[in-house]
């Protein structure tokens, strides 16, 4: 078995899941959670996205909070872009690294972006170009790679040769996002290696959603083949836990349960973590998604001890 | 990537699953929901079990179950027996496959079985060999494989020796339970290794439950030494979709999304699989547990479109 012996986690719940969860959350609140991520361990958080508060309000603090984000050595912020404008914006806040996001299929795009895909990946363009000039580096997020809501399944040689323009473009990393979780083991694998034809193996991350309740079989299909950055977010945010069938992001301390039990250091601390995640939890009145037991030996006990 | 062309699922809801919800389920309920499993394809269904009603009143209709069973060609129901005195009652009603279910630990044995570990394989060793003497095949489950809610971590060359033991007293398959779901693919990794150094892998199941979030990810890891017969629970039924923290069996709609990604055939409808695991969730007002997009690009349309 040829699994990495490292692993880097992107921690994208402040950004990916409090834009999904259906409470608003005080600038504050975002605070003390990107605090404590950091403090577990998490050296890479997707802090906010500069997109129009009339479209993502959930999103609307976002120089606010660039500015007040705690400096930490070595922990970088990421912070979604999705135009020169939002580019402008977030480098007047303060942003060192930036994330675009087009899409792999044109009715994604569509409805997402309001563009075609050729059109975005132009306009993904002008904004990497821009911020290269700035001296900041640029994520490449490709959505529905493994899979649309309008279109279906999704081919991958499209995905791989997206991946490769954008790599050309400037971007220093690919993160390539399950965004409806329709993928599995079997079209992971079968992504990862169209992709991997055309860039290399350190360029690229996963962003898996558990929707199809697949995200960890598929992470550890990832790491098989070498794949050695995920993302996922804390707690699960952004799924709905009232709504089995709407799982969102993979929550981070899945991932790290994976993790660890196959001897990979992240440098995440789990307790810390989960008090993390109990906190956001707390704070937005959600069921915690937790569902790593290995905290939790008086909750299994409670729960398992009378079966079979 | 060597992995099987076939798997067996061996569905376990209407036994473990409802066993462990809390709303009673009537007798007419419970063969309607087996019919339909048949109906799906499913060939091996764990019908009920022949325990004390005192203990176990969710199954206290056992008899009354296994003569009105449906007659269907090649599909088999195998049934609980704790001891010789449930073997005879089983052997009354009909059954014609049970299953004994020793545990791998100490603690666990002596809380849920009410004696050591020593005396529950003598007690199986008798079983065994009545029910062999009666024709009927034995199916040997271990509970705690990969953990016991009141030791923790259990040993894998514990568990294989007792696997062993089983087998040569004359069961035909050993199913290794996670029971408390604490396992992850490194862990069941090193206990298929263990294992299997003792006990051929035709004659293994993995029987994971998702407490820890990585059920499926298990199933992968143990596809992929070869492990072929898993265990699952229509709807996840047996978890409580209300406590997060709470999920039991692995879902056999998520086992099936896994397997056909991966090519692999099971016999199995999925549409006739989820509709059988719609009815049993609407009849005891349970929120569906079913996460595989496969069959509602409705509900992914509806919840995803407007993430990044």
């Amino acid at each position: 078995m040829n699994l990495p012996t490292q692993v880097r986690i992107v921690e994208v719940g402040p950004r990916d899941g409090l834009q999904n969860e259906r409470v608003a959350v005080s600038t504050d609140v975002k605070l003390e959670l990107i605090d404590r991520l950091g403090r577990a361990g998490l050296r890479e958080i997707e802090a906010t996205a500069f997109v129009a508060p009339r479209w993502v309000p959930q999103m609307a603090d976002h120089a606010e909070l660039m500015t007040a984000l705690p400096r930490r050595p070595g922990v970088r912020y990421p912070v979604l872009v999705p135009n020169l404008k939002g580019l402008e914006a977030a480098l007047r806040a303060g942003a060192r690294e930036v994330a675009i996001f087009p899409a792999a299929t044109e009715s994604f795009s569509r409805r997402n972006l309001n563009c075609s895909v050729a059109e975005s990946l132009a306009r993904c363009s002008e904004v990497t170009r821009a911020a290269l000039a700035a001296g900041v580096t640029v994520r490449g997020y490709i959505s529905c790679a493994l899979g649309c809501p309008f279109e279906g399944k999704v081919a991958a040689e499209r995905v791989a040769e997206m991946a490769e323009a954008l790599l050309l473009q400037g971007c220093s990393e690919l993160s390539l996002g399950d965004t409806i979780g329709a993928g599995t083991p079997g079209s992971t694998w079968r992504l990862w290696e169209a992709v991997l034809r055309r860039v290399p193996v350190s360029r690229v991350a996963g962003h898996f959603h558990d929707t199809g309740g697949m995200a960890v079989a598929n992470i550890l299909a990832s790491l098989q083949i070498g794949v050695a950055i995920f993302d996922s977010s804390v707690a699960g945010l952004g799924g709905c836990p009232y709504a089995p069938g709407a799982s969102g992001n993979v929550a981070t301390e899945d991932v790290l349960f994976l993790l660890d039990g196959l001897g990979i250091e992240t440098g995440i601390d789990p307790r810390l973590l989960a008090e993390a995640g109990d906190f956001i939890s707390a704070a937005i009145g959600r069921v915690p998604a937790v569902r790593s037991r290995a905290l939790r030996p008086a909750q299994a006990l409670h729960s398992e001890a009378s079966s079979a």
